[in-house]
């Protein structure tokens, strides 16, 4: 297997390269969309099982609504329509028929659709038409959905897991009878973004609000969670929207109050996808491949046999599969590699490549002395272990690799958090290190669009946990209350 | 809550009505595509999970394929074309522009893609394509593929989960060194539909092969299980494709052979989808509502609390939570049901709708005798049960019922299974009873087309257990080795 491009020479391309070298994902044939390989789909399927648990136990039910979107859907929430009806995939014939030339299909002329339909970039729309039937009276609130879906967004320059033209999300709709509980339901779900990406995904990250600038199209305010990359760029990872009752009046959506009234609802959006992915290899993984935590592992632990004749092969295996079954009875995903087309040295780099977090090896020798190879994929590290104790360690260094590794991303991103107060040390910091950018700003979108303009950075978002600081903006000079987040970002 | 009609007054308005009812789906305002309600998507979650491990057990990794095929893709394999590719949805833009009376959006003349997309209505071709790139040599088969998905094929006449131009299905694509591995494989499968359908659905079916007339487009065989609806229709169930070579060939897919040489390889696919919700409400439920079988019951059981004052509310729900605790604690699904804006006998009614198995009820006098009232929602018998044994009488209930609604099923299943020898007698027959009806067929699709023109019954399926039996063709006298399955389908 060729060793990928290191990060420090071309980072870009070890991205690149490491997601069809870990057979995570490819591009296909199709223009900007992906196939989602089996080993990336399982680290899919990891993140949408503990998502979906954590979406159920804050009282959400899943539903599904339709993929396309009448065109004229999007032009009922003025902001919205700017934001998503432009880039996307148009459905305008129902047919198609034989060619004149009798080789190959052509579209029928004849199945003209009355109204396009586009391929969901986002659901507001068909989601608030439905809940107009849905809710009467207070009695109907709140509705609390997710829905597990694909969305296309017809993207100009794509890139594996960051920015594909077809991705697959979950997207959260809830209707509530006051402005109070809405937003309390975008910061709860903002909360709970945090938590899988610091828990499950070993990913600090900053909670905060979007500027005006970079809110979502029909929202009144949208929080995000932003990660940092090794490469010193910033991620978002997750959004969540407060829509206010934008969508409701767009759809006539109102409910009846307990007192007798008659109000328009209140709304919130929220999702992730698939792009949690290509956050989770790029917070991690090293010149050697993938690091992934073992809470989304899908394989925890690989064991390898060591051997020259079918006997040893036969005493190896044996033991292997004892230490498989005693760690597959603990709830443990293990796999015990006994192919016979490989050498031990090709698995070993295999594994490497795809962060199988616990790699152990055991040859004629281990069984002569009683002990088992252990090695962590995180640090690299190898040890010996008594066979008796192999099973207590491994459940030990998987707990270990998953503090360790988000202990290491949070020391990365507190030394490349700078805060600085003038333009000029603004533009070095950004030049020479990267990564997230404490600074005053005027709070003008004039001045965002400026700095942007010149240094390729964006206001990530307005923490959350910011103190009060009385500032300058560091390019207008105008007073600044709080320090925002500038980076350049993915 | 406004009744269902009856069964015997009109079943097609006992269907439609029973799905809205229950609150399973509904139509949206695009045609011809649904809107999975949250308690109808958590049946097909309960289905997805049971299948989704049956899977997995037999070796099977799910991966995700684009949602869009190029049009060309369609023509490589001549008969899939004409299965597929007429009634689709054809993607021919990808951006829309403001309207020129700057209301509203219009598609943007410029942004047409250079060859069409089809909105997928299977995805043979375009994992074909990608298996191109996956398989070189023996070492890489079998590749054992899953892929959970929507699908879109444009239905003129739609019913709620029965045909709706948007469903949501699972369709594996397996690829394989021999022929009869994969053969193998196509009877594996359809024996884990099988055994989906009777131990989980608990519907039972007949295993059988279609004739070449109904073979899916590009199959060689198509295996299916057929199952029987209280109206005395058939419903496919499910269906397992042997595609021998042919995808192999439209894309030229080869492998290196353990012996050196090169050859095309054999494939499989198989798939279910949300018409097996249709078929489970049709299976069992009654003028009342939704009878579920209790593997697939979102909700297992539901307490309703009995009471006038305040303070019996507080002490029938303490009793209440106990048993709900001790439920849960065993792993089943149970609500509480402690609304204060439904009088008890609404809630009856809407859980008799919903089907959830198993009712408690308990009041002031349960309190005061120890008891509990329990009613099962497939006979609807109610019996008293002192509160020590409620726990182990709910487990056993939910055992019964599983157990009860299947063999129901299947006695109804044998009652209208009937052999005729007579075309007379098999018109009389369909027209009379419906049902399975086994009949000899002299092998032709001639026969088979006036059949049908005539009685309006196909083929559902050659039963894979039929016994070798001489015997003359209906229609034509002509000789017959076995008979077939003819119904009046959905």
């Amino acid at each position: 297997m060729a060793k990928l491009t290191k990060r420090e020479d071309n980072y870009s391309q070890w991205y690149n390269e490491l997601v069809v070298k870990a057979d995570l994902a490819e591009n296909s044939d199709v223009r900007g969309c992906m196939v989602v390989k089996p080993y990336g789909y399982s680290i899919w399927e990891k993140m949408q099982a503990a998502l979906d648990k954590m979406f159920k136990d804050t009282g959400h039910v899943n539903a599904y609504f339709p993929v396309f979107i009448p065109k004229s859907y999007f032009s009922k929430e003025a902001s919205h329509v700017e934001g998503f009806a432009k880039e996307c995939a148009v459905v305008t014939h129902y047919r198609l028929k034989t060619a004149d030339d009798g080789k190959g299909v052509e579209v029928d002329p004849k199945a003209k659709l009355e109204e396009e339909l586009i391929v969901r970039p986002t659901s507001e729309t068909i989601i608030w038409n439905t809940y107009k039937n849905w809710i009467q009276s207070y009695r109907d609130l709140p509705i609390l959905v997710n829905q597990w879906a694909n969305v296309v967004r017809w993207e100009m320059r794509t890139r594996l897991f960051l920015r594909t033209a077809e991705f697959l999300w979950q997207e959260g709709h809830t209707a509530h009878a006051t402005e109070k509980e809405a937003i309390a339901e975008t910061e709860q779900m903002l909360g709970v973004y945090a938590d899988f990406a610091e828990n499950f995904m070993a990913v600090p990250v900053i909670k905060g609000v979007k500027t005006e600038s970079e809110r979502f199209a029909g929202a009144l305010d949208t929080y995000c969670i932003e990660a940092l990359m090794q490469d010193g760029k910033a991620l978002q990872a997750g959004t969540s929207h407060f829509l206010g009752q934008n969508f409701a009046k767009a759809f006539d959506v109102k409910y009846a109050t307990k007192e007798g009234g008659l109000e328009h609802v209140w709304a919130t959006s929220w999702g992730v996808s698939t792009r949690l992915i290509g956050a989770l290899i790029m917070a991690h993984s090293d010149d050697l491949g993938l690091v992934l935590p073992p809470k989304l592992a899908p394989i925890h632990v690989v064991i390898v046999p060591i051997y020259k004749s079918e006997e040893d092969f036969q005493r190896v295996s044996e033991r292997a599969n004892e230490i498989k079954k005693a760690l597959q009875d603990r709830g443990f995903s293990v796999k015990f590699d006994d192919r016979d087309t490989h050498k031990p040295g090709f698995k070993f780099a295999e594994y490497e490549m795809k962060g199988v977090p616990v790699r152990l090896a055991i040859g004629p020798k281990d069984l002569e002395n009683g002990t088992v190879e252990v090695a962590r994929r995180d640090t690299l590290a190898k040890e010996l272990v008594t066979f008796e104790n192999v099973e207590a360690r491994v459940v030990e260094l998987l707990d270990d690799i998953q503090n360790n590794i988000f202990q290491k991303a949070k020391q990365f991103k507190e030394s490349n958090t700078r805060s600085v107060d003038t333009y000029d040390e603004f533009k070095a910091v950004l030049k020479e290190d990267g990564g997230f950018v404490l600074a005053h700003w005027d709070g003008t979108p004039e001045t965002e669009d400026r700095i942007k303009e010149e240094t390729k950075a964006t206001i990530r978002c307005i923490p959350l946990d910011a103190q009060a600081e009385e500032g300058k903006c560091i390019l207008t000079g105008k007073p600044s209350k709080q320090r925002v987040v500038f980076a350049k970002a993915y």
